[in-house]
């Protein structure tokens, strides 16, 4: 089953907007089992989107496409499908109800741009968006399956989940994917393949390993595609354990889960609880420890302190420590360390204290050097970084690189 | 200039990343003036990839392509441009000493797979990568010009910035593009394009609007292409301030800033400070705020408040307040701006307490309701939001109404 993605929207050609519509599809999609072919963005353009639709008949047997249904002007995908497909559209009572009912609760009545949104093509399936106001239609052409939904993400995924992933889902696939996960940390991406050169060769041909590196980490994915579902899990496993012993000292987790969703699990299941003493990183492990549904169970807050006065203040690091050594130092992050446990009267705790830049570099302090520490009931951990002179990065590698240091902590302890 | 980017790596079609190079190269040509015309996104498949290039070739006049250059296997594009090229690699002195000194730097010696990086297709441009290992490579094919970079994005940006947009840019264009921002709230997309239908009626063919709803907002994008650049301006302008005058009271800002940025470059000029005291938000805010280089000269710090006894204690909410309206009340949200003021000792406080879900919601408090306080010098400001059921959504609409709330509220103390 040839599935592809098509995004339609200029404000994905002009890189105004990032195409998470795309990412989360094609993670759902491989989830079920199937697996997407190529993903096109196109830009708001009648003659562009008819062209592809036709293209993607040719090639594909399903075909997901978002964008360009919304009320206004600039959204021109209704008018490529009533190209494509010659068809007319009329109004749908349940989708206008639907309509009706969704803006009253907001207090609007329905205007005219409304009404329009509320006519189907005539022979297409429609799902209700349960979220917002435009529908999603199923259209066949030459034996092609498409799928229109609207861009707003939110919309999109619930109409995925709700109807048209189970419905995919269930036309099976005559060949099932699989994958697996290695988080590592400590070699480069080449070294880490010549080490596993021998290993890589050996593979059977339906099996596949791929190096991710990213921010400080590098994740590896075993992959694999059989008919045979049994024998294509068995075989996982049986590569994934040689691999774990061949690098063991440099995985840092394994799954699909991020490092936060895995901290948090190992804390719930201890009883223990975490919170953050942040500079140069901000709130951003903060903001990515509850991003985790349920993190209260374990998280107890954080103070950013990106002041001096704060630092003192808040996570009673001394006056004489930050005029000796620098708020960026050894001393300066444990005392963080050790204020944050003791401030919120939790078990772990992250600080971080770093150079972000692109300016506050000196001398003997580069943009990038970043100082982190975990400290647990018995142990503290600190270690010096030099990361990049890329602010962005450089914050995301710094709350890689603490989580990873936590999680290693959190393990030590059992 | 017809431009299309192609992105490659498995990574993608089974959505384990999205495809963030597309949206940096996209918005960085449109800023050159570049119009980018699709964007495809391919498995590591050698056939796949050469049919793809090959197409480009015919419908393109440049076409940048990044993504599995890497010194892994399963990285198929240097076969994918020995095959569509029919080009054989040389080892490139200066790529290889510029490797030797990158790896020596980290303490690493060349390994065999390194050394492989060296090696560039004969009658290739080649652009040193300044912040990793695999070089950028330059190729022509049926008058159509191939840029290939490493898919990581730190390096095709270097890349990009110090080499190949300025080359790009160089070869001109035949049309101007330019477009401006206005970022609204208050009114949903129909219901603000009822509003502009007139308007958008009387738009002259080369002026576009387009409606980006995201998260809480509404972003307008008024877009014109045009081969005299001075009309361009002058017509885009024009027609902005017309549109300006129409939506006035639902404008929050205007330009390609972030309110983050825009919030920032507010307190710089009136020299006040900011903190933030968040609960559901749990530090998304304040690493917002902090993803701005410079920051740290208006941004006192932040305490992430993930309990009750953290409310009490740091930012001083009274145990009969929380006792007696709950955690997600006005009282306690505002108790927590105050509070977040005095530990701060800063002039705006922004405090946020809601149920982000999907767990926590009760009878008379359902997920997604969030109390928001904005607290000046002189104001403070308070309002309740019903937001959706989804977790992540919730959190960051939380944190763009709670930035636009600051935002009015700095502009009103004028």
């Amino acid at each position: 089953m040839k599935t592809e993605i098509i995004t339609i929207g200029d404000e994905l050609l002009i890189g105004q907007t990032t195409d998470t519509n795309s990412q989360w599809m094609a993670s759902h999609l491989s989830n079920h089992g199937i697996r997407v072919n190529r993903i096109t963005s196109l830009p708001d353009e009648l003659e562009v989107i008819v062209q592809e639709l036709n293209q993607a008949a040719t090639r594909s047997q399903v075909v997901l496409v978002t964008g360009g249904l919304g009320p206004t002007r600039d959204d021109v995908t209704r008018r490529a499908i009533t190209r494509f497909f010659e068809v007319e559209w009329k109004m749908n009572p349940d989708v206008y109800r639907r309509l009706e009912h969704y803006l009253a609760q907001r207090g609007y009545g329905v205007s005219e741009l409304n009404r329009d949104q509320a006519k189907t093509p005539e022979g297409a399936r429609v799902f209700i968006n349960p979220v917002g106001t435009a529908p999603a239609m199923g259209l066949q052409s030459q034996g092609c399956r498409f799928y229109f939904m609207p861009g707003v993400p939110p919309e999109m995924r619930a109409m995925m989940v709700s109807a048209i992933l189970p419905e995919l889902k269930k036309q099976g696939n005559s060949k099932y994917y699989e994958y697996k996960i290695l988080i590592t940390q400590g070699l480069p991406e080449a070294h880490l393949a010549e080490k596993l050169k021998e290993y890589e060769g050996q593979l059977p041909t339906h099996l596949m390993l791929a190096y991710l590196p990213s921010e400080g980490l590098v994740r590896l994915r075993l992959s694999g595609r059989h008919a045979d579902r049994q024998r294509l899990s068995r075989d996982l496993e049986q590569w994934l354990s040689r691999l774990k012993e061949l690098i063991f000292h440099y995985i840092v987790h394994m799954g699909d889960q991020s490092l936060e969703q895995l901290i948090g699990q190992m804390l719930v299941e201890r009883n223990q609880s975490l919170a953050t003493g942040e500079s140069c990183t901000g709130g951003t492990i903060a903001g990515r420890i509850t991003s985790v549904a349920g993190s209260s169970r374990y998280f107890k807050g954080s103070v950013v302190a990106y002041s001096n006065p704060v630092k003192m203040c808040m996570l009673e690091v001394s006056r004489s420590t930050l005029e000796l050594h620098g708020a960026v130092s050894q001393q300066v992050v444990e005392e963080m360390a050790r204020g944050t446990q003791k401030a919120f009267q939790c078990d772990y705790a992250i600080s971080v204290s770093g150079i972000a830049g692109p300016g506050g570099g000196t001398a003997h302090k580069s943009v990038g050097t970043t100082w982190i520490a975990v400290a647990g009931p018995e142990k503290i951990q600190t270690r010096r970084f030099h990361f990049g002179r890329d602010r962005e990065l450089n914050i995301r590698k710094a709350a890689n690189t603490a989580l990873v240091m936590l999680k290693r902590l959190i393990s030590d302890e059992i």
